[in-house]
């Protein structure tokens, strides 16, 4: 973290006005690698499967959120302080003081586990009040007066419900089909503090995958069917006990694990977008929810999560089972029929959906994590070179004789052939080299003596550091082969010797 | 508009709730057009001039846009019917029912016009009563209790300022260095009443350029000087002159009619982002604001326009002069130095900034109206190639004889490759191509009973409507670089004789 802040990854919201807790900033870096992630998202879900993307607004009017269960449900069980008034989450304390997950239980059950755990205010030690709801959405009014009563979205999902009498037609009455929406969620945390894993505002990446309840098949199912899940079933954790399922998506789905080939399907899907982050296998999990922690829509989730260092198992990503809740509640609340023609099974149908709804800020986090490395001489995020931000460093390895010049027309060129390139002449070159490897940068190139006589520059690799000689003419071909894996970087170029800084 | 809609471009949101004024959505293709936008306002931006992208929140505490002089002037002069009740803009009522805009006048003036012009309730006919002062942000309330006050942001501006110690020190002293934001911009409009141009929720891409007053000077000014500007000049502006000036970039500041070379750079380039999206040259003109039209935190401000023929002249990017009025606030609210020691000249200075800040709907419209054509037989977004939401069409010519089989395969290694491909098999083909040409789609790809002897297929060009045969396995290589521009289509392939269908 100290990293991710001091070299521009991350940092906390309004900081010269002391910040505000739940709200954090992409810096430079950190909006370069965000982008990058849900361009991967886009690759996965729009481009390949298919899916529609749409993008409505963040400010949702109430008769929507009545009509999805957010105005009633979308609450967090909160307490105050008796002696000086501070809010919390009763969960949080929970956790915090008594090391127990809460979630599931009713107010009365968590008013028992307080007085019973004696949880007492972490500010100043005072007894705690009575337990009440409170909604966790930010409320604003739209338009002049207060009549109209607006909400930011608590999900990006209901944008997509609301739409689907146009979507479906979109997508000529063929089911499954899938429509997916990246953009700003917003929950009104009452009092967080796990920094970037608990916003207040934070980036979403939802699908909805609408489909015949009789027929919930994947048109491609049998290209994943083989993939292996690590599933924490809900029968486990609540018989206590830690063990994982290790099985096939078929074998999931054979054994009723998961309710349907379409929730197997994204689950393994969902596995790969992590796999692509860089997050290794062996820290990748599906919890299944129990009950009582599932929210009012679902009747099945599977939380993917991630093992860090830093806030342990974390939530990515969940996968919903939502049934016909939302077109249903919508139906039932516009008043507009919101069944189909199946144009295969020539039936009215009232989809049902499946919902792989990623976060983007926490695999953003979990993705540097996991490429921290620290190594003898150096430290550095060893990203994988899709994910870089900066894809390749320029350096003239002296301020003189030509060489900046000439570093500049390379620099030049390569921005315009759409490389994410950075310029930097200040300090040594090893001092450069190593500020390059900190953030990940997968390749340097280096103007020097040589380039000025023979129209050559050194390209270095950053996990090896091992450098080749490459034509100028043929640099923005050979980066571009390199950083799309079409080639090997020993093949490159000329190797030569480095010398070591 | 009835296209667009029709389509999947854009739609009002809520529909099955009644809708509400000011909003819109973006549909599986604007979806697909707006990221297409805003990835090319990237390459303009962020890859060729370098310069560095945050991504701050969109919910703002209170102190940070009284510091702004937003919760001050960021205001709307408003007016209610005395007899309904229905509350409006009065510079909306002045230019529907007076043909005038009254922006830059005074509330007396104000009054003095309604009376004079007798200007009434256009939904009842009622008498107006007294103009007052609207704030237009959302206002919103951050954690239980309404204690803290937080505002939904009016420009993403705010969110680089407040951090400019931050990424001064990322630019490591260097000036003019440059941050954008790309994200969403609220205000509250009180009755909103020109679709997809005033909406309260949209999209903005601002650029914040800070530089040494003393030196105003952009490093590649050069590459610009030549270009011409159309500008419409404040004085002509208030004598009631239609009259143009055209000038170049470098006329324009040795004539002082711009401030600076970096504002009169800047100018230029959003020329050139224009010209990029397919507006034409004719319909693009910058006008200067006027003293009293200018927002209170510039002290010049050129809007870039386009003429549309549904909106008349559209304003869809600003360029201001905010001097160093938003740091300096800044500084002063917050108690921070936000002065910084410039590399080169070993002097302490307040930075100057010059604003290039674009929405992004309203560009979207204007190129999609600028695109529309329509022909003898046929109406189509003649949408360039970079910007089609879909980019290539795959159809198979009959629905049997193993046509739909080599179809899907065609079209799922595009998706592999990364094409942004549509699958059509409804209907006849000169129906599909219609489809597709009608949402632009720039190729179609058509198995036919030819494929499945000689494995080849069928590309089809949008505007000439000629088409190629070209070998299955050139395909992915061939639609690349005919979406490129780096082949032309007469030469990609075998021509063959179109049938007229």
């Amino acid at each position: 973290m100290e990293l991710a802040k001091r070299r521009g990854f991350i940092w906390p919201s309004f900081e010269i006005y002391g910040g505000v807790a739940g709200f954090y900033d992409f810096g430079p870096l950190g909006a370069l690698l965000k982008n990058k992630i849900i361009q991967k998202w886009r690759e996965f879900y729009v481009v390949r499967e298919g899916f529609f993307e749409i993008d409505s607004p963040s400010i949702v009017p109430e008769e929507v959120l009545k009509a999805s269960g957010h105005v009633e449900h979308f609450v967090d069980a909160m307490v105050e302080c008796q002696k000086c008034g501070a809010a919390f989450r009763v969960a949080d304390l929970a956790r915090e003081q008594a090391g127990k997950d809460i979630e599931g239980m009713t107010k009365e059950e968590m008013d028992r586990f307080v007085k019973g755990h004696k949880v007492r205010c972490p500010d100043c030690g005072g007894e705690l009040g009575k337990i009440f709801d409170f909604n966790a959405m930010f409320r604003t009014a739209i338009g002049p007066g207060s009549q109209r009563v607006g909400y930011l979205r608590p999900e990006t999902a209901q944008g997509i419900f609301i739409d689907f009498k146009r979507l479906q037609r979109h997508a000529r009455g063929k089911l499954p089909f899938g429509v997916v929406q990246i953009g700003k969620g917003y929950r009104n945390e009452i009092s967080p503090r796990q920094g970037i894993i608990r916003l207040r505002e934070f980036t979403m990446a939802e699908a909805e995958v609408f489909f015949d309840p009789g027929d919930p098949h994947h048109p491609r199912f049998s290209e994943l069917a083989g993939e292996q899940l690590r599933l924490w079933l809900a029968k486990d954790q609540e018989e206590g006990k830690e063990q994982l399922t290790e099985v096939t998506v078929e074998q999931a789905v054979k054994a009723k694990l998961v309710c349907n080939e379409l929730m197997a399907y994204y689950l393994a899907l969902t596995k790969r977008f992590l796999l692509d982050l860089g997050i290794p296998n062996e820290v990748i999990r599906f919890r299944e929810q129990t009950p009582g922690q599932r929210a009012h829509y679902s009747s099945e989730t599977w939380d993917a999560e991630v093992l860090t260092e830093r806030f342990g198992w974390v939530e990515i990503a969940g996968l919903a089972y939502r049934t016909d809740y939302d077109l249903s509640r919508h139906a039932q609340f516009s008043g507009e029929d919101l069944t189909i023609f199946s144009a295969d099974k020539k039936r009215k149908v009232l989809c049902h959906v499946v919902e792989p709804s990623y976060g983007i800020d926490r695999p953003l986090y979990c993705a540097l994590e996991h490429a921290y490395v620290q190594e003898k001489k150096r430290k550095y995020f060893r990203l994988r070179k899709e994910l870089a931000p900066i894809e390749v460093g320029i350096f003239p390895l002296l301020n003189r004789v030509g060489m900046p010049e000439k570093a500049q027309e390379v620099y030049g060129n390569l921005k315009l052939k759409g490389f994410m390139a950075e310029y930097d002449d200040a300090g040594s070159i090893g001092r450069r080299y190593a500020r390059a490897d900190e953030i990940g940068v997968p390749y340097c190139v280096t103007i020097d003596h040589e380039t000025l006589k023979q129209n050559d520059v050194t390209i270095r690799h950053r996990d090896t550091t091992k450098q080749i000689r490459v034509d100028i003419e043929k640099l923005p071909d050979v980066l571009k082969k390199l950083l799309n894996d079409e080639i090997e970087f020993d093949k490159a170029g000329k190797p030569i010797e480095t010398t070591s800084k």
